[in-house]
């Protein structure tokens, strides 16, 4: 199956494109009213991702409104956590909670290693499906959470605004903590070379919160294992290489150690410049980001020079995908997303010129 | 009255001191069980504040304990949005709330420019009681929130994540938005230069949510007033100069910007060593923080090992405070704080020989 649409791949491998890329995170999402009726079909949220001709259907109804230039597998990034036992659902706006968090040593230890390709096959299933589906329209992206991230869910047993427990477990018995993560790691290395083997053409490792940790714990406690990870990972298949891209949420600090780590690729937040991060990591991986979600919420204007602002800031030259600096939220109208993307085709090939 | 005690005052300013002050933000709070008894005695949370004898005494409660090196008053940062008509109240795990929040550009124009030494009075009264208690032991801090800070939780009405409205506001309205800030520019500089004339030795401006703004906007819609109000300062009273810190929570990377503020100290969370922050501030500003706050829940040992690697981060010399990263947590064992102060006493004069 010829992929026609090749330019996400080409960027993220700093290769010459006539245009930008663009996809969004969570483009798949509550701001569309065709994925709130699917999802409001399926039952649970956890239903949604776990039958693979729905995750399938919402992964790809974006693609239907827009010219997104790649499709990302719809799931959730606590799959991991959820079948190592600690059983992952949802209270409405209040976010993901685990029915068995983590609260002794002995959970830690007792956690098991999961045939990804047995328990998460719904995932699989839904990424071969959506391959299917796609016929080559554009690559098809997988992901995981990172393994710190997942470790704070796991700890905390939902979300936190502290970590207090997760941070008490890396200082008071690092070991442990090294020992939860070490698991995690492995764990989700066999999750992405799985997803890699079902068809997914790209790999993206969110690790939402890296940037509650300090600079020293996070290169001991979140970087080392994506760097892990990515040294893991199947890196080509069918014939191409699957660029690996890491987005550390509010870790600017450390953009030189996260493109050391091997990855093609670093997802950046707002909250510096690409022409600053592009300074700081050179030629060694492309740059994906990094709009303010909430330009969204702004006029067709706004966005518009907003958007040639953001290709500015990267500048003339390869490797940039084109992306929000964090998911899209509900509140945004499509139609804005629209103004977005068009002005990133109509834009984008002044600075490939 | 003479102060005793001035090393806070001398590090702010870069002087020699033979050992490193210590303050920690949020010292008069819930982990202090003598707080929770006065708290509960007060009645609401705003009674508590706008009762003079009842703040000096929550002030005053942490350095009966600890061997501190500051006080700082004990308030609100939105004192000065309720002063304006906003009402500001708490609902008990939610955090801040207000009546009448901002709606409409209509709001925005007529907000009033209230008589700070008028309309709050209770915190003058407050700085001036406890001035008169401490007796010239330690200085006293006043401080405010930034404008940025205020108008996020004026136009969201309250706490947020994603801050979606504030931001709408600035992308769709600028120059709306530069109205509301300029106001609380004008207002905060009245508010600090009254906290200091009341007897105020130290001022500093939190910026809590500066991190939530892209690089560029930052500038403009955070930054630029603190720099103002820095501006508008009465920087020496009773004969000696008052130092403003400047804590603007996850900008690592606009620390230059913020040194060249005119500003005499950053605040400097834990997402960057104080190595790098002093590296890239040079000899322009003293810098204070960062100790992670999970560390508390850790035991006496590991406190001591990160307060000494937190020093030593900074080096030798002067020009540092210690303190947190941010607030110090609730689920602190008061015994815990106490380890990290004597670890600071006992550690800190091998970096001031």
């Amino acid at each position: 199956m010829e992929l026609k649409n090749d330019l996400l791949l080409r960027a993220l491998q700093r290769q010459p494109v006539d245009r930008t890329p663009v996809w969004i995170m969570r483009q798949a999402g509550r701001y569309l009213p065709e994925y709130l009726k699917t999802r409001a079909e399926a039952g649970t949220f956890m239903d949604l991702c776990q039958t693979p001709e729905l995750a399938c259907e919402v992964t790809l109804q974006p693609l239907r409104r827009f010219s997104l230039d790649a499709a990302i597998i719809f799931s959730d990034i606590l799959t991991i956590p959820d079948v190592m036992g600690l059983k992952l659902y949802f209270i409405a706006g209040e976010g993901p909670r685990f029915e068995n968090p983590i609260r002794s040593a002995e959970d830690i230890k007792k956690l098991p290693s999961p045939d990804v390709n047995e328990s998460l096959a719904y995932v699989m299933d839904a990424i071969a499906l959506t391959r299917r589906e796609l016929n080559g329209k554009v690559p098809l992206i997988g992901f995981s959470g990172s393994p710190w991230t997942l470790a704070t869910y796991m700890v905390e047993g939902g979300s936190s605004r502290t970590f207090s427990q997760t941070k008490k477990l890396i200082y008071q018995e690092p070991r442990l903590a090294h020992e939860l993560l070490g698991k995690l790691a492995n764990t989700v290395t066999d999750y992405l070379n799985a997803q890699i083997e079902s068809g997914a053409q790209a790999i993206q490792i969110f690790d939402t919160w890296g940037g509650a940790l300090s600079s020293k714990a996070y290169l001991e406690f979140s970087l080392r294992y994506m760097a892990q990870i990515v040294s893991g990972l199947k890196r080509e298949n069918e014939g191409r290489k699957v660029p690996v891209i890491l987005f550390s949420k509010g870790c600017n600090t450390q953009l030189e150690a996260l493109a050391d780590t091997g990855c093609d690729a670093l997802g950046v937040d707002w909250t510096i410049s690409l022409a600053e991060a592009r300074s700081r990591v050179g030629d060694k991986v492309a740059l994906q980001g990094n709009l303010v979600p909430a330009i969204l919420l702004a006029d067709r204007k706004v966005i518009r020079r907003e958007v040639n602002d953001t290709l500015n800031s990267f500048g003339q030259g390869n490797g940039h995908v084109f992306n929000l600096g964090h998911g899209i939220t509900p509140d945004v109208d499509p139609e804005n997303l629209a103004a977005l993307i068009n002005a990133v085709w109509e834009l984008s090939p002044g600075f490939h010129s």
